[in-house]
């Protein structure tokens, strides 16, 4: 079902965010908490910015699981960035393969998603008959998860002018609805978990979501206006100082911190350049 | 572009095949010699016949080149088989990665192909549309090679009954005729290549093919009612004894011996159970 | 800590014993059921024998987890042997690469292990230093399991003329007394686990030990004078019929049938050519 | 044989190192001009510095060819240094695994290497047994390489207080009479090929060498006192410009600028931290 993590707020060695915490998304690859199977080991995926260079974000993907990989391991303490987004899969839809690991890229923005919609392959034409040839052939693997953002992008470009907090959560509605529209028309009757997390670096928008209101969502958590601290081993979120701070939308508590809050079902989390955070319903 | 062998006869092990000739297809991976472009090191696939465990072949795949591979290394000399398939991969369309290694296979047939659709990106989503959801669904890479399979295997189970030369060979035609006319519509002017290799393990139908008349082909060749032989290092191809007989169709002459013989632009060669080899032109 | 098996018997098609049971390897891959540590995603390997084209097994290794290998899933029903070892790894003492992969090969002997060696850094040069140019030169990685096996061909090569269940139940003893003295000299305390099985395709011997007899050695189980039969999805041992038997040697019970015997502490099983079965202390 | 490539300097984007020059690394990988085995597709490696977070470099390596790896693609136009080393390999001795690609990291050190020592393996576990225990177990691979770089640090350790371009050179000269005495000793009879490049991020220090003086050693070249430009396409060397300079070794020339310059045959090149560059003989 996948772990996801986002990062954004003062400069940080990605290391302290993925290996050190005590529940770090690394322990998650292969032994997740707060999900019913432990194991996330079908490859994995960082995407990091480094606007000194270039706007486009970085991303590194393996097939190898997180935990082994030796790259990783290497680059991790090595890489300083203001805003990340890491997963790691467990494959529900799609072989495990470079083009089915998150988070997706589109120009400069990165796209991570945790669930799944099931019997997607009655869906599948379906949902990529609306998009530009563009995007159509945008799409390089077989998941749910990169159609589905690939519908996301196709709506944004289609109906807005720029990139906002409220463009993107506006296609995301949009999206949302066209999903559950598709799962009626072609009878799937399973709910689609669809908690997805979005950024252009500057901006990250994530939901919490099921499309049947009557079912809970996969866990989410965010952390709001702390600095995060690793001091002798030890990861907590701290009161911030001056322009110190950070926030981090995750799929598990990284520790034991009371800190984390849980996203209400079927919210949007929205952290604007500020950092400020909005948390409002989603309108599907 | 890619260079493919295809193997039908006496029982033999594959390592006589691909390692051992002078010209042997592991040698063509890195040197190939009867084509611009020497390399073809994005990735490998073969696929061969257990008749007595089951009719669906076995393939083996892999992103690495073939020259290097351990596993293929450690597989040919103890595999023996009656029908087999191998191709290395110069990757023009679609990332290297397993999804895009040939042989495909669908059920108990494989499928190999050596040349490429130029701007494919511009009727890759025509070309699926027509396709049944199974076919759809079955799709998993990027390549031009996979789509044109499926369009080739959607004919064949749309319109017989049967998988034989003659229903294969019509339905390589309607799929031709039908490349042509979307790449007519949609504004494709370079020529397509489509050196094609088809077996269920009992028949092969192979096509040396370029959609515009005035150009040449690649090189495709076959050797016919011989046996091959691997005697101190040498590879040769020898009258046949009894029943112990072979053909090969392949991109570039394995050897210099004389037996190996062009197949004649936009022709079929037919490979029939008996090792009957017929050749016909391809009516587009 | 890894989990293997080994297979010999009358010819079975490999994805009954590696798929099919309710508590298979590749289940044991990601859910291991006897031991603390249930993961063993860090590359698998399995070797075979095909009498009928040479000796020497083909040994198939990967460094990714076995779960999602397609290659494996492709190999696995299409494959029918008489004997067989596959492994599924947990990395202690090496990296995840290719050479650190089980079973390892040497001319026609296959072996794997299950345990390890503590702070096996300390012994690995004083443990190579008796070897022959050939057995230093033979080891590719980095485990303990390689540098140990090149020790029992070193002792086997070096102090008999044939390879016999006498003569490699004897070179065993000469290891792991080798290995306890290096252990004492350069003062290892934790007790070394040797799990290990070794064959040349005729027989098995396979070892359940610990250094330190006050400890539990790792499971190892065995079931005897058996037919390993599938059947409606259900996997069972059944009784003998005519010649057409199994052994197997397994870290974990595959199914719940009242066959699997676990071999006692310190003791060799021999599993001869004819399939009978040899329980007896290692004198150490 | 291996390409190789060393930058300092100016910090510059890699990827206008490794991909934009006419005959950039990446394209040395599939197309070497200066050597006789053109392809070096066995993996690749870059290491580089970010002081700004840590002295230890920060490696990247893989066993895909350079030219198809969509992670190296991806992230070269984002990752800014200004000390890199880079290596595409052409495997002689040793697998292809992920322990045997170059650049070789102890601590803050990098190395690389092109070259080899034929019948490595005759020496190999001479030339391992002076060394110290945690020299001894840093070899992860089985190249000749990854051997001479442990003797090599283990006399720059033994006895050296300080990393320095005269304690290196020192210890250069030291580790290639001690090859040169085993290789007589042990009937080595082909010479050695030793270009090799180590840093410590502040200095560099290259090796052009050839064990017998009669042959010419491989070739190696370097640019000094430059600036490195990118304009329109084309790479051109540039007379520095204030501060802003850059010095390369380069197995083969990246461009046809006349400013690279053949190191003479057993010569050292030395960057110091001030990118002056001294050339004097190796004393082996």
């Amino acid at each position: 079902m996948c772990r996801l993590m986002a990062y954004k707020g003062t400069p940080i060695v990605i290391d302290s965010l993925l290996y050190q915490p005590k529940n770090s998304l690394i322990n998650q690859s292969f032994n997740a908490k707060e999900i019913e199977e432990p194991l996330n080991g079908d490859g994995f995926g960082i995407g990091w910015y480094v606007p000194e260079v270039t706007n486009e974000p970085v991303t590194f993907v393996s097939v190898n699981p997180a935990w082994s990989n030796r790259n990783l391991r290497n680059l991790a303490p090595k890489i300083k960035t203001e805003c990340l987004i890491a997963h790691v899969r467990a494959a529900s839809v799609g072989e495990v393969s470079e083009s089915n690991c998150h988070p997706f890229q589109y120009n400069n923005i990165l796209m991570a998603h945790n669930g799944g919609v099931e019997e997607f392959a009655k869906i599948k034409r379906h949902l990529r008959s609306p998009l530009s040839d563009e995007l159509y052939n945008w799409i390089k693997g077989q998941t749910d998860s990169e159609h589905i953002f690939a519908l996301l992008i196709n709506h944004l470009k289609a109906n807005h002018n720029a990139i906002t907090p409220e463009t993107v959560t506006d296609s995301f509605e949009h999206t949302f609805r066209n999903i559950k529209h598709l799962m009626t028309k072609y009878d799937i009757r399973e709910p689609a978990y669809l908690n997805m997390v979005f950024t252009d670096g500057n901006f990250m928008v994530a939901t919490r979501y099921v499309s049947d209101e009557k079912e809970e969502p996969l866990t989410l958590y965010h952390s709001e206006g702390s600095r995060y601290v690793v001091e002798d081993g030890i990861t907590r979120l701290e009161a911030p100082r001056d322009n110190d701070q950070a926030v981090l939308v995750v799929s598990e508590k990284l520790s034991d911190d009371k800190d984390w809050r849980m996203i209400p079902p079927n919210h949007f989390v929205i952290v604007e350049p500020s950092l400020n955070v909005r948390i409002r319903p989603i309108k599907d």
